[in-house]
């Protein structure tokens, strides 16, 4: 299967870019002579490389904008949890297929997905031909049965894991530190060593999580996990905000991936700023998620990158912190590395995950410099079109068969209220 | 001239709306016997207020992107600065109409400018259809001679603006206390009150003003303004984000308009968070503006709203303050009120200032809560239709001109960069 894209600009020049089996596998001025299966006009769309998100629960589309503006427990207790004790893996379908169809339309080629119905989430991605990492959400509560009960499920989901396609890769997801056993994190870890799996959790997200930690095992959140062993290059832990210089250090020296989630992190008020500077003076790889759409509430990854960076120049009165360059490698290259993503980059021989973007749109307008007006003002809106796998998702903000996914997942919505 | 809007959802129940000569004249369930000049088929589209932007600086467009990530002196000194020597009225006149449709391509009816080469502005707002308080920047320096040429301008505008449309308001601009001397600012105080003018300045953005004021003055700037007899309902004062809790009862006691620029207090890293929860508590009419495309980068209202009530949760640590429709009235009903508009809502005898929003896109599903959805999930994108005094600006996210528009203002970038 190729693809030819001609006439799309990248960094500036005019070029034609030949796909083949998901790769990019050659990019020159003119590929006149090329004769491919399928041939876009990019007719002076300016192509850059897809988004990566890091941290999501995509399902979680169901819930958008119900129940915003409230304290977390209540929140959670009230709202969230009644109706995720309702939910069915028809109805998790159908809000997975709603984020992946948000994702295509706003240039997130890849995201990292904790949730339940874990099957779910898979098929819709599969029919989507996005890519993601997906993991359940291994929650036991410190109770040996569930535990079993979890262990189980993952290993039957590691199983039929071997069995999708490329795009997709299985993870392992303890919810976090106070949601899963002692028992529960040595079995993630040594299930992971063994089969070579990323390790998806949530980590020092609220201050009340490192105080609970130190009651419950006289150390902080991450000196917990490094204790247990779980630190580790394959660990990519969501938030990390609530942490200490000691803790960033082993961060540092285990090489443990960190996804900051800022528009989450606002929205819930947990009351500390994710220490990019910190992360980035230690070496640490820092990506960027926009959690789920219950504490966002949308799933637009350019939006996310303008909080990213505005975030972080408020918090420490700094106008020079986090540039619109960084944020969007941290959105791109670095968000595809965490994951040993080949993409992130327009280069031959990379995956062909590339957005075409529309410049003739006054946001884009009059156009001084790309990576700025992407960060800074656009949203996912600017996005014509998008090719994930070398397979075209969206075209002219096209995609097939939205109207009925929006519907389906209407209507699903409805079904969980009732 | 008059419009009806058919089958429209209007808070939740569908209706048809007949405008006339810019007022909503008449809404009811079905208006099947009205004879309109235009008929527009709603098709189920949700009608809402459009967006009141209570402070820019339209004709920046033409600086969007260039120049990020900068301290603040640096950035006016090295970028801005140069670059506005070089304006003329005719690059402004380009800027300005990038700006309008920029803003009628995101739900914003009404505009509240402060800019060099007043009459490009205005001659865009003439011709694009929408509304705006206009001003010039009355700037002094502290230089009699300055002053004077500054008082005939504006008493020249001031004539001149008797000619304008109804949609124009024209509005006193001195620049701030810093730029402007007492007798420029006294002159401003007697000709507004003469004349019954709003009075929109920059107050209280940086610490630096503050110190600054409180060296040159002995007193903080609310009070300089307070003595100087500045403070009344007619003074709009953009930013005020560096108060005392005496300053905030003056500006209550003068109940003096406020407008917070989230996005651009966060992009320059001002260092404090506007102090929403106090101003609501001592009855201070806030507004939401987007700033100019230097410090924001773009003018989209939606973006706006949502950095609003997520900085302010953030800074406070309290998830539940400004909720959506909160944020939602400042951005509508609030932000026309305080410019003495009589938009904002939607009922028979109000300006005819309205969107109407396409909900069929993922991130306006499932559809819990409209002004959630609008508020936290939406950008300007989701705008299908504009209307401002009974107009159709904007139809099927189509405006008249706009390519041509944008290529004019990508031609006037290119002139000022060489």
């Amino acid at each position: 299967m190729s693809l030819l894209l001609q006439q799309v600009v990248l960094d500036g020049r005019q070029v034609d870019i030949l796909i083949v089996d998901g790769l990019i596998k050659k990019i020159a001025p003119e590929l006149n002579d090329v004769v491919a299966d399928q041939v876009l006009a990019g007719a002076g769309k300016a192509v850059v490389p897809g988004l990566y998100n890091g941290h999501s629960h995509a399902a979680m589309t169901l819930f958008r904008g119900y129940g915003d503006d409230m304290e977390l427990m209540e929140w959670l207790t009230t709202k969230i949890w009644p109706l995720e004790e309702k939910l069915t893996e028809e109805l998790v379908y159908h809000g997975a297929r709603l984020a992946c169809l948000e994702m295509i339309k706003s240039g997130t080629v890849f995201f990292n997905d904790m949730y339940w119905h874990f099957a779910a989430t898979a098929r819709a991605v599969e029919e989507m031909g996005i890519r993601a990492a997906l993991s359940g959400v291994i929650i036991d509560l410190n109770d040996p049965v569930r535990l079993k009960e979890q262990i189980a499920v993952n290993r039957e989901r590691f199983q039929i894991s071997a069995g999708f396609s490329s795009r997709l890769k299985f993870v392992l997801g303890p919810h976090a530190i106070y949601t899963v056993s002692k028992a529960g994190l040595e079995w993630v870890r040594d299930f992971a060593a063994e089969n070579d799996l990323l390790i998806h959790t949530h980590l020092s997200e609220t201050e009340q999580e490192v105080k609970d930690c130190l009651n419950n095992h006289g150390l902080r959140p991450v000196e917990y996990l490094a204790e247990l062993g779980l630190l580790s290059d394959k660990l990519v832990a969501a938030h990390a905000v609530w942490l200490d210089g000691k803790e960033m250090k082993l961060l540092e020296k285990h090489q443990v991936k960190v996804i900051n989630n800022p528009v989450s992190n606002m929205k819930l008020a947990v009351g500390k700023t994710f220490s990019y500077r910190h992360f980035v003076e230690h070496g640490v790889s820092v990506g960027l998620g926009t959690d789920g759409c219950g504490s966002n509430n949308n799933l637009d990854m350019f939006e996310t990158m303008k909080f990213s960076a505005l975030l972080q120049k408020f918090a420490i009165s700094d106008p020079t912190v986090q540039t619109a360059d960084e944020v969007w490698r941290m959105a791109t290259a670095d968000g595809a590395g965490i994951f040993g993503l080949n993409g992130g980059v327009i280069a031959e021989g990379r995956d062909a995950d590339l957005l075409l973007i529309d410049c003739d749109r006054p946001e884009m307008a009059p156009g001084h410099n790309l990576i700025s007006d992407l960060v800074y003002s656009a949203s996912g809106a600017v996005v014509d079109t998008t090719i994930v796998a070398g397979k075209v998702l969206m075209q002219g903000r096209k995609v097939e068969g939205e109207a009925e996914i929006i519907a389906a997942a209407r209507a699903a919505a409805r079904q969980l209220m009732q």
